[in-house]
C-alpha cells in the first residue's frame, strides 16, 4: 500500500481524529441548571477549597495533554507547530485506543524554551500529565528538566522514555537468548538525540556497565571538543575509557548495537567485527541502520526494527498509553525512572522462556494483555517509589 | 430542587463532563500506518507547505477552546484556575449539545495580562476559534483586544457578546411590543462589568443613541473621578450630557433599564418614575436587580430576568453556540459587530409578529430552531463583512 497517498486521502476524509463529546444530559432545564449554572458553582467552591478535588470533580484524572512545538516531527524535522498536528491526534487516538486515555493535542508556537515551559506550565492545571513529543535535541531535555520542576503534574517526553522502556525490555530478553549477562555486555550507540540519550540513562539506571554513544563525530568521551551540554554530561557516564574514533571502531568487540540515527549506518563488515551472538537494535525507521537480513548474514544472533514488517518491532504504542493509565490510576505526581523499569520488565515478562526465540523478545503491538500489564506495574512502582497520590 | 447538593453529587458520579475520543480505528498494522507512522507524514507536509490544510487535515476546522483563568467566575469571583473548570466543561458540554461545536476547556495559572495573552496565542494554532471565560474586567477588555491583533483565528469573550446579543435580541422585540423607536427611547445600565460594557457598545453599533451606563458610585459621564480606562472610553459615547447622580436619579424618565449588576438595585418606587411602558432587564443572577411581579407593580410592560422560572429569560446558550457553529462553518477569521447584529436579528426574528407579546420576546433555551438561525445569519454576516475564508 501507498501510505502516504492513502493516508493523505483519508486525513482529507476524516478532517480530524478525535472528537469531544459531552458525557452528561443537557435536554432539560434541570440538566441544564445541574451540569452549569446555578449547581456547578458548589463543585467550583469544593475545587477552591481543595484543588485535590479538581481530579475528582472534572474530567482531570483521565486528560493528558499530547503537546510540541512541531521542530523534529517524525523524521520530517522543523515542519511548525500547525504541521505537527496530525501526529499529535495520532499519537491521541493510540492513547485513548490503547490506554483508555483522553488525549488531546496541542502545538506551540514558539521555539523559545522558556517561552514554551511557561505556556506549558501556565495551562497545567487543565491536565493530569502531558506528553512532549517530537520536540528537538537538545531543547527537549531542558523543557522537560524545567517542566518536571514547575509543574505538580507528570511530564514525558515519549520519544525519549517510551523508546527507552521499550528498548531496555527488548535487550533484557534479548539477553536472555543469548545468554549474556547486562553487568557484562558493551553496548554501542549510534545517534545521540532525545532517545539515545533517553535509553542510556535508563540502560545505566538497570546496571548496564559499558555503553559507548556515537554521533556523526565518532565515539563520544569526555573532553571531546564542542560537545554540547547533554552530550557533556553523557561523557561523566559512559565510554569511561574515554576512545575515540568512528562507530566502525567502537563496534569490534561490542556484544549489542542500539541504532537510533539514521539508515545505513552499519554494515554486514562492522557487524562481523562484533562480539560472537551480536543483539543489534536497529531502530532508524523507515529504513534501519541494518536491515535484518544483513545483520544476520553479518553473524548477529538477535535483531530488533523499528518496522512492523519484520520481528522484534520496537513500537511506542507498546509503552506509553500503559505508562499513562497506570500513573493516572494512581494519581502519580511523577513518571519516575522505578517506573519506567517497571514498565519495561513487565513487557519483557510477557513473554514466557518457552516462547522466548531470536524472534519474539518483545510483545507484540496488539497483544491485548500490554496495556494493563505496563498499567499494573507502573502502578506499583509508583507506590513503592513514593509518588502515588491515591 | 437543591440544585447545590444534586450537582456537587452528580460532578462526583460524572467525573468529568466531557470525553476525547477517537473517531478512527487502530486495529490493524495499515490502520496504525495510516492513522500514525508512517502514512501521517504526507497530512503533515501538506499542512507544512499551506497552513490553511490544518483546517481540512485535522479537527482545528470544528475546535474551540474554552479558556479561563477563574478571577470571575459566575457569581463566585475569583477562585482560581483549576476552580473554573467544572463551568469550563459545563459550557463545553453546551457547544456540543446546542452548536455541534468541539469545545476543550483549559484554565491557565496566571493573573497577568500579558502573559495570558502569550499563552493563548502560543496554543492559538491548536484551535479553529477561542471562547474566553469568566475573565474579570477590565483585564477581559485588554486581554480580549490584544489577542484579537495577535491571533489569526476568532477571539469571543462570551461573557460580553453572548450576553449582549440576546440582551439586543429581546430589546428588540420589547421595543415592538411596547410601540417604541430605538432611536428614541432613553436606555439606563446598571453595572459597567464586561458584560454592560458590551451590551451598551452592541447597541450604541445598532442604532441607540441615548445611553446612561451606572456603576456603584451612579452616572458614568466623562470628567468623573477615578474612572478606570474602560469607563472613561464608555463615558465617551454615553451620558453625553454628562449627568451626575445615582441610578435612581437616572431612571427617572427612563425608556429601558438594563441590570447587569447586583441584587435588588432597583425598587417598584424607581420603576414607577421611568417613562410609561418601561422595559425591564434584570439579569443579575440569581436574584434580579428586581423581581418581574414588582417591577409590574411599578408599571413596567416587559421584564426579562436571567432566571429560567420567568418569562423572557436571557440565557447565553441561546447565542455562543450558534455564533460559533456559523462562524466555523465559513472558517471566519473574527466574529465582528456585524455577526453579533446578525445573530440578534435572527434571534428577534424567530418570533413572528402573532407570538409576539410582553411574556415571549426572547425564543426559549430547547427552542430547536434558534442554534441553525444564528449559525446561518452568522455565516452570511461573516460573509458580508469579509471575514469568512471559505
Amino acid at each position: 500500500m501507498d501510505y502516504a497517498k492513502e493516508s493523505l486521502k483519508l486525513h482529507e476524509q476524516w478532517k480530524g481524529k478525535i472528537e469531544v463529546v459531552a458525557t452528561v444530559p443537557v435536554s432539560t432545564k434541570d440538566d441544564l441548571s445541574l451540569a452549569y449554572t446555578p449547581g456547578v458553582a458548589q463543585p467550583c467552591l469544593e475545587i477552591q477549597k481543595d484543588i485535590n478535588k479538581s481530579y475528582e470533580l472534572t474530567r482531570r484524572h483521565n486528560l493528558c495533554a499530547v503537546i510540541t512545538d512541531g521542530t523534529a516531527v517524525l523524521g520530517l524535522g522543523d515542519i511548525g507547530p500547525e504541521a505537527g498536528m496530525p501526529v499529535m491526534e495520532g499519537k491521541c487516538v493510540l492513547f485513548k485506543a490503547f490506554g483508555g486515555v483522553d488525549a488531546f493535542p496541542l502545538c506551540v508556537k514558539t521555539k523559545n524554551v522558556d517561552e514554551f515551559v511557561e505556556t506549558v506550565y501556565n495551562i497545567s492545571g487543565s491536565f493530569g500529565g502531558i506528553n512532549l513529543e517530537d520536540i528537538s535535541a537538545p531543547r527537549c531535555f531542558e523543557i522537560e528538566r524545567k517542566l518536571k520542576e514547575k509543574c505538580d503534574i507528570p511530564i514525558f517526553h515519549d520519544d525519549q522514555h517510551g523508546t527507552a522502556v521499550i528498548t531496555l525490555a527488548g535487550l533484557t530478553n534479548a539477553l536472555k537468548v543469548v545468554g549474556k549477562k547486562k553487568e557484562d555486555v558493551k553496548v554501542v550507540t549510534s545517534g545521540a538525540g532525545a532517545a539515545a540519550i533517553s535509553i542510556v540513562k535508563l540502560l545505566l539506571s538497570a546496571g548496564y556497565k559499558n555503553i559507548t554513544m556515537c554521533d556523526r563525530k565518532g565515539a563520544i568521551y569526555a573532553g571531546r571538543d564542542g560537545l554540547n551540554w547533554i552530550k557533556e554530561e553523557m561523557a561523566q557516564v559512559t565510554n569511561l575509557e574515554k576512545k575515540a574514533g568512528p562507530l566502525s571502531e567502537q563496534l569490534k568487540g561490542a556484544d549489542v548495537f542500539i541504532g537510533v540515527s539514521a539508515p545505513g549506518m552499519v554494515t554486514k563488515e562492522m557487524v562481523q567485527t562484533m562480539n560472537e551472538k551480536a543483539i543489534i537494535f536497529a531502530c532508524a525507521n523507515p529504513t534501519p541502520e541494518i536491515f535484518p537480513d544483513e545483520a544476520k548474514a553479518g553473524g548477529a544472533a538477535v535483531v530488533s526494527t523499528g518496522r512492523s514488517d519484520y520481528p522484534n518491532q520496537i513500537n511506542n504504542v507498546l509503552a506509553f498509553p500503559g505508562i499513562f493509565r497506570g500513573t493516572f490510576d494512581v494519581r502519580a505526581s511523577d513518571i519516575n525512572e522505578e517506573m519506567k523499569m517497571a514498565a519495561a520488565k513487565a513487557l519483557a515478562d510477557l513473554i514466557s522462556d518457552e516462547e522466548l526465540s531470536a524472534d519474539y523478545i518483545i510483545p507484540k503491538a496488539f497483544d491485548p494483555r500490554v496495556g494493563k500489564a505496563v498499567a499494573a506495574a507502573v502502578a506499583e512502582a509508583a507506590r513503592a517509589s513514593g509518588v502515588a497520590r491515591i
